[in-house]
């Protein structure tokens, strides 16, 4: 071996060396005060109890940009500003009613919520004979003949053998999403679907349906998962056992919203952009609290800690609280056409939508070699619970920017937990856990790190 | 490349395909069971309900031991039995009393538990001094002068920065441990013990204190860690103030109790053992839910799936419920003491005692050969996420065990909740998640499976 060789390789193994020192003290410094000195579980409370129920175009939902607008400006973020964007407007109304007419035991009462979105049955509400399927395929097979003024009752449970949650979430939601305009394609009355939880619960997990263009609306609610075992009992005893139904629920008037953004200036490239971000809306039920409260005070707590510690960032970072991921997804559209518009490059997006739960990775959709960048840093991310970069995906709302180019990132935690609380009464702050939240931020703040000071 | 060679080659690949297909398949089978028709979540619920509360010597002790043989009768295993074990007896007494008597604000109420195995202070209580310290080094720089006659205050934090709960626990429990009697050396009348709980809470945590020979006992409790936080402001104001406790706890005689151990017959090799346990008795405050009912009912649950799904193991499985582990270890040094005395060769041995959350992997404490050929099942594994294998460990109960050489494995669940739970009232039923706890189960039937066909 040659002297300069042997020199240029010990050069490169001290550079080397250094820096992944001093990666490793960086992201130590960011867990560490994201653990010390964390306010991410402070913000979350705040949120919960000041803005519990944040559904698009309700009054919670304004004050949860107010509320997100006033702790950036507190922590003295460079700027903070409020991004304009309609939003449907949907109500529930009154306390949804529910009750099979049995012949032997009488009227009993079953735990619904309306799904977001649908009409109402009105005052006078909907009685009708109900017949079960599991699918669309045996709803096709029933045709008009088994279904018309009736009521549909799709009850195919979540796959529990699945191990991540949202895989069986993805197996069983199209009943809620396309399953009310599937079965009005027969002429049904209206839908009751089994609600999407993984485990046998008293309370109904609400979330959105679509209706498909040309079809009539009918109406649709979603029922706990212990009552849909019930009522699928019930009807293996009375076939035509006759079902009441009442919802008020209203599509009201698109209303003016907001995105909610903060950033911290790039110290190099103050024009190129790396958004961190949650969801600032959430359903009308529970407190939105690991959907997704969590994912906003995540993303602003990843600005916080770079402020803290004393990291200039080369980009320029911006905290993002899209608007009606639940139910629209138009503030993340919004977000994307105002970045096209203003030609605003993005190096990378990310976004945390699955809960404020333990650390398992993060999720990527980008060319094969920038996944294998960021795989090139597991080494210095594995210590701290992220062992997972083998899934594909970003989040719901940073979608929308996939068209111009962006990477996107999502942080992936724990997901056994998750679809216990999605969606219900059962979302609340309580259900949080404050070192799991703050690791979460801290993983975020670590991979925004890396993609900031290494590049893609 | 020769033909036979190449014959070779393909039956070698062939061979090693199958047998992993095969494995595969099994693992699989033992998940869908766990998930789909588990029975650990249900006997979760009626150990904790029926015997909450399970310290050594309690009736509710004598409850669980009941409890389990008669659920390991009904799952039908092949034989089922009580092995006596005398136990350490000490009751709480009445609910434990601290004020801090401050000039400005008079009495403040704190929250308090006396330390498992401490001496009372008796109906009358102590009045005292309090002298706040972090470790015993600065304990010891006081000497006699400054601590005699009064209450030493140990409140160091666990460290939150440690990413691994259990590291931070580890950093911090001497004082609870040796704390009392490093006190009673110079003099002190009493200790108070900031709880060994990762957050800010309001209720203490509980657990074993080691009076060390020939030092005079003196009174112990724990205290929220909300209020050593306040305490130790109070300090700061007013620094000779008054602190008063009053516990009347006691140690009474060893009491007769049992571990319950049932067993499936080996097909081959009856007379070799691999162990699968958790520890039966709990603290005397919530239901022992996480510590250690899970292990406990994941033990039973592994034999259950076994012969659920028509698994016929080479050597005898067991299912051990040792009794005494908060107190004393008796159940399993009594288990080590008879499987020497009966010269029963244990193949592995294997606990459940770091809660039932989210599976992570197992640490090992084995021969480097015995470590790597189980590393080099990971690939059947991580999709289960069981992706860390390399900590060092077994679990208390299976301990002593180890001089007989018997290679130990510990599950290893997420750790960031377990000390929100850990020895308090919060250590709950509905703490519990049905899917974490089910999983933790089949990871331990997972890895039984794997060590009994394939050897370690």
């Amino acid at each position: 071996m040659k002297a300069t060789t042997l020199f240029t390789l010990l050069l490169t193994v001290s550079i080397t060396g250094y820096t992944q020192s001093t990666d490793e003290k960086d992201i130590k410094k960011i867990y560490d005060e994201a653990l010390t000195r964390g306010e991410s579980y402070a913000m979350l409370r705040e949120l919960t109890t000041k803005a519990p129920a944040r559904l698009s175009g309700s009054p919670n939902a304004a004050a949860a940009v107010e509320w997100s607008r006033h702790a950036m400006e507190q922590f003295g973020f460079d700027s903070v500003w409020l991004q304009p964007v309609m939003v449907p407007h949907w109500v529930r109304g009154n306390k949804e009613v529910a009750k099979a007419i049995t012949k032997k035991q009488g009227a009993i009462d079953l735990t619904v919520l309306a799904l977001g979105g649908s009409i109402g049955t009105g005052a006078q509400g909907i009685s009708a004979q109900v017949v079960e399927v599991k699918d669309f395929e045996e709803l096709k097979n029933l045709g008009e003949k088994g279904v018309k003024g009736k009521i549909v009752f799709f009850n195919r449970p979540m796959d529990p053998t699945l191990i991540q949650t949202f895989s069986a979430y993805g197996g069983a939601v199209n009943q809620r999403g396309a399953g009310p305009s599937e079965a009005a394609k027969y002429g049904a009355a209206a839908v009751v679907v089994r609600s999407m939880g993984s485990n046998l619960e008293d309370y109904a997990h609400t979330g959105g349906l679509r209706y498909a263009p040309n079809i009539g609306k009918i109406p649709a609610v979603a029922m706990s998962t212990r009552h849909a075992e019930l009522l699928s009992q019930l009807l293996k005893e009375e076939k035509d056992l006759q079902f009441f139904m009442q919802t008020t629920c209203e599509i009201l008037p698109d209303a003016p919203s907001f995105n909610v953004i903060g950033e911290l200036r790039g110290s190099e490239n103050p024009t190129q952009y790396i958004v961190v971000s949650g969801h600032l809306d959430s359903w009308d039920v529970g407190q939105g609290a690991h959907d997704d409260g969590s994912g906003c005070v995540q993303a602003i707590e990843v600005l916080r800690i770079f402020k803290a510690i004393g990291y200039k960032p080369k980009n320029t970072i911006r905290a993002v609280m899209y608007m009606n991921e639940e139910n629209g997804l138009r503030g993340g559209i919004e977000y994307a056409k105002q970045a096209e518009l203003r030609k605003e490059k993005h190096i990378a997006a990310m976004e945390s939508d699955r809960g404020g739960f333990t650390p398992r990775g993060f999720t990527m959709s980008a060319p094969e070699e920038m996944k294998n960048k960021v795989k090139s840093w597991k080494p210095l991310l594995e210590g701290y619970g992220l062992t997972d970069f083998n899934g594909e995906g970003g989040g719901a709302d940073i979608g929308p920017l996939a068209p111009q180019g962006v990477p996107l990132f999502g942080y992936l935690p724990d997901s056994q937990r998750y679809f216990d609380y999605h969606h219900t009464q059962e979302d609340t702050f309580d259900k949080v856990s404050k070192r799991e939240l703050e690791l979460g931020a801290a993983a975020m703040a670590a991979l925004t790190f890396l993609i900031d000071s290494k590049g893609l």
